[in-house]
């Protein structure tokens, strides 16, 4: 687990992210929202979970505007729990995570789960990290920089 | 703590990830290899882990083949701890935790550390999940899929 007091104002936006986050488990419920879960029994029955430990990491959730609690939408008594604009922006993190482990950990040949371009069928591209002017970089082409307010106001109204 | 024997063998490249990863002191701990810490100290000063925890996250870091074990690179006793090709290829997992954390977590004008083009000092662009055509795709532009044994063949190949 994470140490809350140490991470949160940390400087660093990785830190401030895995500290949100909350655990790993936190992020399969946020991989299941995004495929279109969102009641309670669905995420257990998707992750196996006990349910203590899922209400607190749903309730994590919403605290910290991940996930945000909606009526269901059938109308019903149920409440459905709804990914937020900031947990729509997980969307790249979990993609990277994706790529990494499709490479990593699946043997040749082996069959996995993929994610596809809904109008044509095809995988997505890979994710790639480049510069203002299209270079591709690879992790020595960067360094940390630290922001000055000058330049963090600028980034802001940008 | 994520359940081992679930997620090792799961489908979903996601959650083998996260398993390999093991909590989000090892991501931190990875961020740090990547900005040039390599030895036992410097982990413990940059994070303030105990060191017990400390050193069971680092063995298992190495015996998933995400950081390894060097001599020294100044002749001296010490060991060093270097990222692999599969802990490099974390690379893009950061970035994109990164861009969220800033996104997300930093209120206007407030200064946190960047990651820019060492060639010009431009901050780098923004990941995007983009089609096989290029098209920039947003998450319900896509779908997943099971892979197929003969794809899954194919893809390695390629």
């Amino acid at each position: 687990m994470v140490k809350r007091t140490s991470l949160e104002a940390a400087d660093c936006p990785i830190a401030r992210s895995l500290d949100a986050i909350g655990d790993w488990w936190s992020l399969l419920i946020i991989r299941d929202a995004f495929l279109g879960l969102s009641r309670f029994g669905e995420f257990q029955r998707s992750l196996g979970l006990a349910r203590n430990i899922l209400a607190a990491r749903l309730r994590t959730l919403v605290a910290r505007d991940i996930l945000r609690l909606a009526p269901a939408s059938d109308g019903s008594a149920y409440q459905e729990y709804v990914l937020t604009p900031k947990g729509r922006g997980l969307f790249t993190v979990l993609v990277a995570l994706r790529q990494w482990g499709t490479d990593s950990f699946f043997a040749p040949g082996e069959c996995g789960n993929e994610l596809v371009d809904r109008e044509h069928g095809e995988p997505v591209r890979r994710l790639e990290v480049r510069a203002a002017d299209g270079r591709l970089l690879r992790q020595g082409d960067t360094v940390l920089q630290r922001r000055t307010p000058r330049q963090a106001a600028a980034r802001r109204r940008a």
